[in-house]
């Protein structure tokens, strides 16, 4: 059976304009990969709500599962669930126990539950909410959509405590050679080894360090004894060719 | 006149499976931001022929920019050139002028013009090269399609001498006001701003720094006397309501 695929939607302008690098995509990738299923596509978009639920209905339908970060917090351009809901033609309003663990998080600091932070209790019917230890507002996963805050923290936090609650297949594996020649000196023999392993995946990533002209040759696969047979012919071709 | 529209796409397994963190979409972001053209959507999608087909045809049909990274060098997994020659109609072989490039390039080092790395001189008819100045493979520009390299210090390079060929619009500012109280005491006013000043974009992004709860508060635009105009205003209602 092959590997759960999931996509991955990354919701806000602060990342379109420059102004912020995400780190979301990259942490949620390693962590997928070691949980076996296959990140296939990722997509940023800006806070405009056609375009995230057009997002939503393409990236849901396509994969077996979707994870959005970004646009969960109380202010006027934070409209993910609205727009997930909407997607997904589910009612969407404030829900008793978000408010009961926003109403605590505030009391406890002497702050108020006022209208703005109320809006960030508004879940999608059905939806099980995502626990955030860091600052209370919750995530929620409606159907195979799960939506995570955008801050690295909060958002790690939530792929952590969501992970294990879903189906991988064996996680991929990988396995690097690194070769002191430039790509195109491999690129036959290399070429041949793909042909003769379709089952795995190889890439080659080149480097130039201290003046020095080599490339990093990976293999990946879930299948452990596969991949330690196409790394030793690999070692075979790229020592003979020498 | 609204600032023309780009799209990234990125393409490559690496980026997908974690094994390496993406810098280009961050440096083209801040690049477009400031040439006045807003980067409106990005996507990742791995080394699959037809999964890059698909993206390259709705971003570029979409958008009046598509730049496209990864994938050109000389190995099987390298397959964007003649990805986005089928996805754009237009018949691909190798040229003579890229080839007389990558010639010069590797008789300089005393290396061979192997068949490998001939498929990087493989160029889709009517394109125009985009200069590599780290090594020579060059990357091309097909109608609005902008075909660029994957390792971040060619793509960068490669991004400095397309983005003068193309016409932006007035380049989008941004000022920021930092404010030590959470979002949902400030989302209220914020969202009032917003809907009086439609021409900008307002987003807020909170913080915790030494303890101390805070949100950074960007207001964007093109129109220098509108962006200051809703930072008076917006420093006048928070410091109001201190």
């Amino acid at each position: 059976m092959p590997n759960p695929t999931a996509a991955m939607l990354v919701i806000g302008d602060e990342i379109l304009s420059g102004r912020t690098r995400d780190s979301n995509m990259h942490h949620l990738a390693k962590e997928l990969t070691s949980h076996g299923i296959a990140l296939a596509e990722a997509r940023v978009v800006p806070d405009d709500r056609d375009r995230i639920i057009t997002a939503i209905r393409a990236l849901s339908q396509l994969h077996d599962h979707l994870f959005t970060s970004g646009g969960i917090g109380p202010t006027h351009d934070d409209i993910t669930a609205e727009a997930v809901a909407a997607a997904m033609g589910t009612p969407i309003a404030v829900r008793d126990d978000a408010r009961a663990i926003l109403q605590a998080h505030y009391d406890q600091r002497g702050q108020d539950l006022n209208a703005a932070r109320l809006r960030m209790a508004r879940i999608p019917e059905g939806a099980t909410l995502i626990d955030n230890p860091i600052s209370a507002a919750p995530g929620f996963t409606l159907r195979n959509v799960h939506v995570m805050a955008g801050v690295p923290a909060i958002f790690e936090a939530m792929v952590a405590s969501v992970l294990p609650t879903l189906v991988g297949g064996a996680p991929l594996l990988s396995q690097t050679l690194c070769v002191t020649r430039g790509e195109g000196d491999i690129a036959a023999p290399l070429g041949e080894i793909a042909d003769r392993f379709p089952d795995l995946s190889l890439g080659s990533y080149p480097f130039f360090r201290d003046g020095v002209q080599g490339t990093n040759i990976v293999v990946r696969g879930s299948d452990g004894a596969r991949v330690d047979a196409a790394m030793a012919e690999l070692s075979k071709l790229m020592s003979g060719a020498e």
